[in-house]
């Protein structure tokens, strides 16, 4: 259990220096001359209602379903996407009540390449379909047993029939990174042409690096005209910075889901993203979601599924702000810039300096004593700095052990008949113990 | 609470069938020809005792920190990084301590670039010595105040000292996305001129892309002669990309944690590092490192700072490998290739086969019925599933739920009344319902 109690800290101070923005100063970060890059213009295709629906705990009822559903309009997602109706009774009725809700956000199921399942699809009233279907050698001899002119005629097919009712269709490979790339190719420009809406890469697996997403949409931005979807799984833990990298080569939509909760270890997190995207373009995604929400949003779908928000989960983990050696406290506490690329008050959240334990320094404990209301000189606050940290030798500290030592330190050197002369010194003997202050350096 | 008794699960079979190489079929992997890339090459700088330290629930007592160095040494990281002994009496003890245990690995500690740090490093016995200072503008501003003319003077007196005792020096930048790159490259030339080990670059507010890191590394690669080490914090959730793609780029150490436990929400993680270098070369990291351990490596640090492992871990988390849409597990029973680029026997984990849930297909229910050792048809199994699903739509199943009705089903179709005739049909009456089976695809 990750007890935030655990963790003696004390609020930083609320000045707020400013940001320069990376862009300015990073030879490195994306520029408006890369011409391919939508980092400053992507979509949001939020499947915490599909994708996640297949995490192992998700068991969700309609009315769970509706109350997420609301949740995710309201922050601002571009798309819902939906169980199959095909996959029970109930996830088709689930997905006709939630069409029926107005919301702002568009509606999507995601199906088989199959006229049952598309018939059916289109019957919710959904606002569009998202069509699947696996290309790698794995899938085609393992799962539907189809080679690639049947795939092309299925999904022909399916893509007229779909647009014949004048809504949106994705038609997605799965398993694209592990696909002939000239199969590949070949569909996604057969299916451009009859005019699908998006195209669809995913990483069915999660064996996907950077590069090679980078590589395999740039290639896809070239062969078609319409826009392209992006599905990354977790396995290998680079499902964000696959996102990202999509977006620098061309994609346009990513799929996310809250915590990212779907099969196996889950997809591409929505928080986890909005981290990477607000480093990247601050104002686009201040304009458009509402990132003071997510915590709420991760909360109740955390419930729902029966997990504990990750300790380091970005953003939102209960240390994502929590500042601990004295070096990195005292920086901090000079101007927040320093060690924070992400303004935690942007998402409702506070900055912490944890200053009860060993690696503390005399600044982050001069901050306590001044929160604490209390007059020590800075020779003095040295002095205490290093009385708390040879108790934090010995053991675990929380904020009473510091406050404490604080407290009867002040009250020493501060009774009179402590003081042996008038003489202007601001304190008696207390040895001035020679402190390395902020020793534990960090990188 | 993630709670594994929460998701009804059952082992899947036990054939393992060959998985063949993701380079062999995959135009975008990583191949001999990357001529500047150290993935099937690399070494791993393990921090735990060291920037796992500043995680915020962080307190190691000597006792812990030997426990925790034995483990990673076993483990088989190359090298162990241990706090500054500059930072508390007993942090300079358990330094001196852990030099004694004769380990395998090279024991390093951490240090500001100062002298007094670097006399108090040299004399604890350690096989090297990391040096770090602050680059960036905000660094140089608000926390040391130094310019870079100082800081190269620094440098290239504490680098002298640590090399004259013929010990390891590692030179590292802080901050170093967001530092001049000129400035950068002019104090790595220098240091590298003098004879460091290793150079690092360390994105220390983890703020730095895929890209990015690719292309720092690369100019890096062109400037210096010695090995270059990578540190990345995971605020924006691309630590383990940023380590990958550093490897690609030229570097060829990396900095982790177990857990990624560090200032924060931490940094790169030892397993999901793992995860990601065993797709990119297996043999080399199942010869260097002993990954089935990684699990009882992972719950020792866990329990020791007082968290859960992370639900959606990569590798350890208690779903990453469970399959869950009938398509998925369809699939997966007849070669587990199909959705899993990982194979969970290396790291000493199973495979499992979530069949308790609305979204089941009949392939899970035939496997399930088979572990009961019940004989059904795949027609009777397709009637049971429906059953299943049915109830799967109303509510949360578990083992026992499914179980039940399997066994019910089981008893009606083979009570000898219920069978009309001898007609060698398998089953009676149970109207043939049009399941649509594995109808939840996935991507």
């Amino acid at each position: 259990m990750s007890d935030a109690t655990n963790a003696p800290a004390a609020p930083a101070p609320e000045q707020q220096q400013e940001r320069p923005s990376v862009h300015a100063r990073n030879p490195y970060a994306p520029h408006p001359g890369d011409y391919l890059s939508n980092v400053s213009n992507f979509q949001l295709i939020e499947s915490t209602l599909r994708e996640g629906e297949q995490f192992a705990n998700a068991f969700f009822d309609t009315e769970k379903k509706i109350e997420i559903a609301k949740a995710l309009d309201d922050f601002g997602v571009d798309y819902i996407e939906l169980t199959s109706p095909a996959a029970s009774e109930q996830s088709r009725k689930d997905c006709e009540a939630i069409c029926k809700l107005g919301l702002k956000a568009k509606i999507l199921t995601h199906i088989r390449c199959h006229m049952d399942d598309a018939r059916l699809a289109v019957s919710t009233g959904v606002d569009g379909v998202d069509v699947v279907i696996g290309t790698s050698q794995f899938l085609r001899q393992y799962s539907h047993g189809k080679d690639m002119n049947y795939i092309a005629k299925s999904a022909v097919e399916v893509i007229e029939f779909v647009k014949s009712h004048g809504i949106e269709i994705r038609f997605s490979s799965e398993d694209s990174f592990r696909s002939d790339l000239v199969d590949l190719l070949n569909i996604y420009r057969t299916v451009d042409k009859i005019g699908v809406n998006r195209v669809g890469i995913a990483d069915t697996v999660g064996c996907a690096n950077p590069r090679q997403v980078f590589e395999l949409v740039r290639t896809l931005r070239s062969v078609v005209s319409c826009d392209i979807e992006c599905h990354f799984h977790d396995d290998t833990g680079c499902a964000i910075a696959n996102a990202y990298t999509a977006l620098e080569g061309g994609a346009r939509l990513i799929d996310v889901s809250v915590l990212g909760i779907g099969e196996r270890n889950g997809i591409t997190p929505l928080g986890g993203l909005m981290a990477r995207m607000i480093v990247a373009d601050r104002d686009y995604v201040m304009s458009k979601y509402k990132i003071h929400k997510l915590r709420d949003l991760e909360n109740l779908v955390a419930e729902a599924v029966h997990v504990n928000v990750p300790f380091n989960n970005p953003i939102t983990g209960f240390c994502a702000f929590t500042h601990k050696a004295g070096i990195h406290a005292k920086a901090i506490l000079a101007n927040p810039s320093t060690y924070e690329i992400l303004n935690p008050s942007d998402f409702g959240l506070t900055r912490y300096i944890h200053f009860a334990n060993r690696l503390t320094g005399w600044n982050a404990i001069k901050s306590r004593v001044d929160q604490l209301n209390l007059q020590l000189s800075d020779d003095q606050c040295k002095d205490v700095t290093a009385k708390i940290k040879k108790l934090g030798d010995i053991r675990s500290l929380n904020i009473d052990d510091v406050d404490s030592i604080i407290r009867d330190f002040h009250a020493e050197v501060n009774t009179p008949l402590l003081r042996p002369l008038e003489d202007g010194s601001d304190a008696p003997a207390a040895k001035r113990t020679k402190t390395e202050d902020e020793a534990a350096p960090s990188a």
